[in-house]
């Protein structure tokens, strides 16, 4: 077996050869997918992996979502930082086009990268980490001593008028969000991590998201979600420098310390009733929305991006955007100003067995400085909805986004150390 | 509330003044995406609907799938010619990045388009219709008149080793399958199509795969599948015209006749037991597939397409490519010449609520004259894969194919008329 193996290592070529006479395989071993990218002379599309945030959160939505949450099945919180500098350093490394791990070429150890990205662009991947309320505290416990850590911010969300959560596919000890505009990186990188984690972390649900339903930057068209509708379009942008340090970010001055520059994360699966929405009449789906399907124009405008009127009246004194509009009552204006950084995905999960539709909608994912100004009253505001006709909320999280690191740094190390 | 509306439709523009003036709206209204794609200057991604067969066969496989199943709800042979008129012409449509039907500005009418694929690319979209055995007969009855018309070729799939098909993931009656390089295009396609159908035809299962693991076309690299491995190197390619020809299209003197160019469809869904394969050695990995893994190059070769040497011997005499070897049973001298035309996607389903571990694989999808000497027997040669012990197949499709349409046609006219 020896002689064949080394008979077969040579016709890997000189790079192969150079790497099986090393114990470290150089770089240009470790990261063909770099490399390949290279040699066809096409910038790497990547994203930093490195700052003062995250990235994933402000970065222009990619197109392509896979997000997962783990619980840690370790007791030991020791466990838990190996983890998460094992998965800093994965991050570190995927974003930038580059296999996971040193140990790539040697035929008696599984490989450390599982190499579906191989040849891939980065395709602007970026993996963006977060802590759930559980692993701060599970039952009373205190399981790995940082329950007098855990923000004021980071509440268990309430129940919300119409929720039918599935517990098995909520909440999580720790949760990464996988974007990039290629799904097969977003798969590659959970699956990565996944790996990773085993003896430490199981996963507990994962969620596909096939097309962004947000802009994040000014430079991105805004998309249609699985209602036919532009959405998003009043998204809190990247360029919106000010309003993201003030509803984002949290600040320098806010407690608990070690969230400085982090965020918090809440998703909602969001099943769309499409059979239902799908025979209702033009009229009613742009009355429910508050909006003009064809260009997602307000009413009484031709152009997507003019300002919404909320106070404008039709002939007859009656307001031309319905009191129980969507845009109504999602409306800053109507939430003592809480703007929500939107960064939803759509999904098709199969059929519901039940009813043989489709099991599709918005995989909802926002962020902010504090969901209990944020999310939660927004959120109370939407039970009058009218758009609760046609949706069912079927999952929930709410996690802690702790800050970004520098080149040294690990994500958590300011929970942790 | 009239007032109101015409107000408002006022300002959708002259396009949509128009539109409220005619009863059937002219063209321009009913086709924005396409309109949208023009007016930006760039060509339509468009494949022809129309031909001597359909379209999503020998077409160069786009990077997203959604297929779907569905079983008819009515026993009305008439119903389901209405269907099919119904499906060919919303296919004509939508692959030509028209909106479905002609009524999408009625306010006072639900839209006969969906609207999610408004302003994208038609991006290479092709629908693929098929019919399962069971349309044919059912529990012993002939449900449409249509059992003596049921192909010798379309057999009822024997159960294979290792088998743990879940019959609600398989099969059904009719088969759409759509594929399109952006992966709302593709469920725009399915969703109007189930739409259509309500009433006639209710979903059975669907499925995602959000990336192509096989090339039909040398224009194409060779994708790799979520083993890490490039899938289908030797994949039969539409340049390759006699072959497809002897091992693809149902021949000009094959019966049924209303199957002459046509062909049959075989679906399974291959999950990967990750975990498992994540813990191999890279040598059990490449021993087990019959190829390396970096390039995908056949052992003693450099260059992915060198010919693989089955009966290649190392110094001791043993065989380089080992007898259960995935390559050598698969292979086309392994089979009586038999090839495939695969045309595959990888999948991600979630978690596995037993393991843990991602629900992942690959959605086997392959196309072929009669399946009795092509998939079958290949299958079946492949009990003794070494790659068994790292995959079960978990559901299963057969489908009879029918003929392209011209522009006046419908598919399945060939069957029904």
């Amino acid at each position: 077996m020896t002689e064949g193996r080394v008979s077969r290592r040579r016709f890997l070529g000189s790079a192969g050869a150079l790497a099986a006479s090393a114990a470290v395989a150089p770089a240009l071993v470790a990261t063909p997918a770099d490399a390949s990218v290279r040699a066809g002379g096409e910038p790497l599309a990547t994203v930093a992996f490195h700052g003062t945030h995250q990235a994933g959160i402000v970065t222009p939505a990619q197109d392509r979502l896979l997000m997962a949450a783990f619980d840690v099945t370790s007791i030991d919180r020791a466990d838990v930082v190996a983890l998460l500098e094992e998965w800093t350093a994965a991050g570190r490394r995927m974003t930038q086009g580059e296999m996971v791990g040193r140990d790539n070429s040697d035929l008696d150890a599984p490989p450390d990268d599982t190499g579906e990205a191989l040849g891939l662009s980065p395709a602007r991947l970026t993996v963006t980490f977060g802590f759930g309320p559980t692993l701060f505290e599970r039952d009373g416990t205190d399981r790995f001593g940082i329950h007098a850590q855990r923000p004021a911010a980071l509440v268990d969300l309430p129940t919300f008028a119409g929720d039918v959560i599935d517990p098995a596919r909520s909440n999580g000890d720790l949760v990464v969000q996988a974007c990039a505009d290629d799904p097969q990186v977003c798969f590659h990188a959970i699956r990565n991590l996944a790996r990773i984690g085993r003896g430490t972390a199981a996963l507990r649900w994962s969620q596909s998201g096939f097309g962004r339903t947000s802009s994040t930057s000014t430079s991105q068209a805004t998309p249609r979600n699985l209602m036919g509708f532009k959405d998003g379009t009043n998204n809190l942008k990247l360029q919106d420098a000010k309003l993201v340090n003030e509803h984002v970010w949290v600040g320098t001055n806010d407690d608990p310390a070690w969230m400085r520059g982090g965020s918090y994360m809440v998703t909602r699966r969001i099943r769309m009733l499409l059979e239902v929405w799908d025979r209702s009449t033009l009229n009613d789906q742009e009355q429910t929305i508050g909006r003009l399907k064809p260009r997602g124009a307000p009413f009484g405008s031709a152009r997507e991006f003019d300002p919404v009127d909320l106070d404008a009246k039709d002939r007859n004194g009656d307001p031309i955007v319905s009191s129980d509009a969507h845009v109504r009552l999602a409306a800053p204006s109507s939430n003592d100003g809480a703007v929500l950084l939107r960064r939803g995905y759509s999904f098709t999960d199969g059929i519901d067995p039940v009813t043989n539709q489709l099991d599709a909608g918005l995989f909802f994912v926002a962020y902010q400085r504090d969901p209990r100004t944020h999310f939660i009253p927004v959120q109370q505001n939407l039970a009058g909805d009218a758009l609760n006709e046609y949706i069912r909320h079927t999952a929930s999280g709410i996690y802690a986004i702790p800050p970004g690191v520098s080149a040294r740094g690990w994500i958590g190390e300011t929970l942790f150390s």
